[in-house]
């Protein structure tokens, strides 16, 4: 599926503001970016690095005054999600290495705190891809996804106690659970087509079998259509703009994915 | 100042248990390893891997029976900790893609959580180091140290909350703090010659001028005679054992530090 | 100065042949990417993934048939790239540890076969820049620049016995020396506005002060310009296209360099 | 197998003299580090880093005067190397990222002169592992191997037209040999129990089926006994020691390694 996505954000800066931005998607197994756009306006100095997890990042020093990004992706995708039911729970000791450290407890995910609850949703499922898919299911049941609900990112077990969250806070709690069982879980942030009411979207992968599977807690009737723009451990990993210094909210933010027919 | 450390785990496993250790220190800037010695009883196949953080990591299967560790080393460490009143605050875009990282809120230090006590508390200092050794001062004055008082780390809200904690606690909250002014802080988990009762220590550094420096909020009076073990966020990244499965508690653990002179 | 380059390569496959290509320019202190495009036709399964230097690299399988690739960019790049006279040589002690790598001889830039003749060349010089300076103006002098005098890659020695090379050649030569002063030296390959034939381009960048500097040792009176694709040790590492198998080479390439205005 | 090995290095220094040593092995799927010293007399501040293929790495500047370096491990290495006739061939698609660096040509493997007579080499093999032994076999009848032949490393043609070598050499040979058929090979030093005379050692690895194997082009009887110190992609990247300026010459060497029976 050829997907165009957009992402617009206007600042109105007060004060000289560094940001970190990420908002550069990268090709993968799951996806191709066939075509970007990265506007910046008034045009600045920019620094791109790599940070821990692979993601490309924007940094940069917003001057007083108005301040906006644009950016915009055309990108081949797959049409549904890979599921792939009774694909084995790896042991530890045959994790890769580079995946390991999505089993640790992060800022939102306290997966320490899980161990019980865990095991009590996942009771009698085959270890590994049914285990998360069981865990899925039951956020589904369970937690009340409410778009708009909030700014600041809740964690696992916020979201347990409130019942209620935006997609981000969902897979907080996705994770943790996953993370209880040690199957290494991520969290993903990038646009998803269809999705009502269009926003940034989160989403979260579990390791099982060989790879990466997708999951996503929302109640999303969508086979596809997911575009990611950054991996981490949680919210606090792949925020797509951090800022420093007094705080600089923006005037609006635009959110827009479209599927088109390349010539 | 020459160090000679040892530490060792006794375990007596039930189940075959996975475990990630993290007891090989490496050589660095402030400290040379000249002797090491790392004995597995039983022996066992044992993996090592660098991670996310450069820390040696050792992974193996605890089979079902006795199992001990021993480690020691013997290490030429300098005899006071770099001091720098002074030193200047790094603005965001001046500092190394690498430290980056540690400006983020990670599980137990809630760095977004801290932006008015952390002004508070530094008000009035230079920015940069000596905004760091308000804080250690600080927590020096308002924060219990009770060695022993816990075995599960603590994260910096509660041991806000709690005004008391182990030295991974204590660090945990001034390293929220200092993310909290927008300078990265990271947890180091180690020895401490001289430390009563003698037991893994942790302490916190910060990066200011063009370097991390040591701070501890303990009250300990030692100059000098730390020997840093691994490096992380906060303890979810450094625990020195991290086990899977159903959880086995060492039955012993004893560590060792003495000065000694080199033939 | 921004400018729109566009590279196209068709091929007539025979046999189904993996690539390894490295056609998407990453944006950097010295340029920004406001636009790419990157198209395959036929489309195919992509893995993108980053080399050891830090390259975004694409790796495909192309299928039996005509297979072309079309890239395109538009990019903030300087008008005039800095020169540093007097910039310091930087002791090995000092020198941060990814640059290190580029002291080595690697695969055409046989290091240590030119101590003698870089210590000549540069006599009486400063160390540092001022060395690099004149090893620029010693190839210009010495080593006749003849683009499309030659499809595979020449080392230092050999140029330096032939007295000509395309441009990736000199740079070979230039960087040797540089490395045979204990200044670290790589290669760049990438787009310059106004290249006569236009082609891709390829020049050295040396590390001196505290940073990598631009040189060019072919005849080019162009102050700026440049557009970096990959970094490597020589061309070895930064073929815009490998290829496994049985060779296929090019029916064309084509490549485009315009100055234009963003809207 | 338990072995304890050791080097010694001494210099007589007479200009301060910056070196970069890699005398630390690591930890692995195939050796267990037990115990590990490592001696500078005089007593040096170090830097320790790891370098692009995961190798520690020691940096100092050795003053004026006498300068010894002496070091010790005692290692659980295999008893005998694993061998795998049939190990299929992987294709570049499906190789791991981090092994694809290793296909290409470096300073002393130029692969790609090497196509044809690694075609004729292993006619009839089937591709993979069969191809690696039919290389080890040919070098060990068609090239002479003698030990202290040489003090600089010599590339895979120059090997080819002697038709001698050291070890590293015929490694050279081999590395190329295997590169030339897409197969990626990598250079290792280290020790090697039973060697006669007793001097540092290098071999080379192959990656064919899913990991790297050991194969030895030297006329070795010994099934196993290897301690790894450093992986590359050659002799550039693996020095034991690399020094720069004027030249410093070991005045002496002396390398042990002998079985024993750990208490």
């Amino acid at each position: 599926m050829w997907l165009r996505a957009s992402y617009e954000l206007h600042f109105d800066i007060t004060f000289p503001t560094p940001f970190i931005l990420m908002l550069r998607p990268r090709s993968g197994a799951q996806q191709w970016i066939a075509r970007e756009e990265y506007a910046l306006s008034p045009q600045l100095h920019v620094d791109e690095f790599s940070d821990l997890f692979g993601n490309l990042c924007q940094r940069l020093v917003a001057p007083v005054g108005p301040f906006s990004i644009r950016t915009q992706v055309e990108v081949l995708t797959i049409d549904a999600v890979d599921r792939c039911p009774g694909a084995e729970f790896v042991e530890i000791q045959n994790l890769p290495y580079g995946v390991l450290n999505y089993l640790l407890p992060s800022r939102y995910c306290e997966a320490e705190q899980f161990n019980h609850m865990a095991q009590e949703i996942t009771a009698g499922q085959t270890l590994g891809y049914d285990q998360v898919a069981c865990i899925e299911a039951w956020l589904r049941r369970n937690i009340s996804y409410e778009p708009g609900s909030g700014d600041l990112p809740v964690s696992a077990v916020g979201v347990n106690i409130n019942q209620v969250g935006v997609c981000r806070d969902l897979s907080h709690l996705g994770i943790a659970l996953c993370r209880a069982l040690s199957i290494p879980a991520r969290l993903v942030v990038g646009y998803l087509e269809g999705l009502v009411p269009m926003d940034m979207h989160a989403w979260f992968e579990a390791y099982v079998g060989d790879r990466w599977y997708t999951f996503d807690a929302t109640p999303t009737t969508s086979p596809g259509g997911y575009i990611a723009i950054g991996y981490g451990r949680d919210a606090a990993d792949v925020a797509v703009f951090n800022q420093f210094g007094p705080p600089a909210y923006p005037l609006s933010q635009m959110v827009h994915v479209e599927q088109f027919t390349p010539e």
